[in-house]
């Protein structure tokens, strides 16, 4: 079994690490773990992103395994995402993170503010 | 209490999530949970970050109040790196996804695979 190490730089681990250390990526993941969602839905639900970013960043995602994309042929066609085995897996770590981040945000305002004044 | 709701694009929580989600501070906070560290030991630690991102990253954490920065006045000045109680309470979170990244990385390589096969 090869050694995987994600403080190496030319280690494939650290590609992943990107990937998955991306708030876009976090975003969707939560979207998609309530269930199938389309596009429109996709966007609308998540707030800034734009048209580009979403096909990209799902693109990505589903080339890595973590989504399904599947295609309706109706006219127009109809297109759904959902989350691989492999991307409900993440689920469980991603949102911690998100809950982390409404959890602590005041405290964080806090120091912020503070090392603010202090450089003044 | 005001709610927090990380997916809409103007609350302060999507900052953090953008701080959070990125692949230097995961592994700055991994490094700096073994304890204190020198700029160079980090450097040397963390395969490819360049000296201005290292700069960077460590700022900004310790604006958020996930690091401290100790100086002694030695010539010379030897400056010290560790993690806050805040910073402390990320560990956990961000290691599940370190650990998530080395642990699927081969299941994600043979979707790649997968991917660009059906796409040629």
């Amino acid at each position: 079994m090869r050694c995987w190490n994600v403080y190496s730089e030319s280690c494939p681990t650290r590609l992943v690490l990107n990937r998955i250390a991306d708030k876009w990526t976090v975003l969707i993941v939560g979207a998609l773990s309530q269930g199938t969602k389309r596009f429109g839905e996709l966007r609308r639900e998540i707030g800034g992103i734009s048209q580009k970013m979403l096909t990209q960043t799902l693109r990505r995602m589903e080339r890595d395994g973590l989504v399904n994309r599947k295609i309706y042929p109706t006219i127009p066609p109809k297109v759904e995402y959902s989350l691989t085995g492999l991307g409900c897996s993440l689920t469980e770590i991603l949102e911690e993170i998100r809950v982390w981040s409404e959890n602590h945000i005041e405290t964080i305002l806090a120091a912020q503010h503070e090392y603010d004044s202090a450089v003044e």
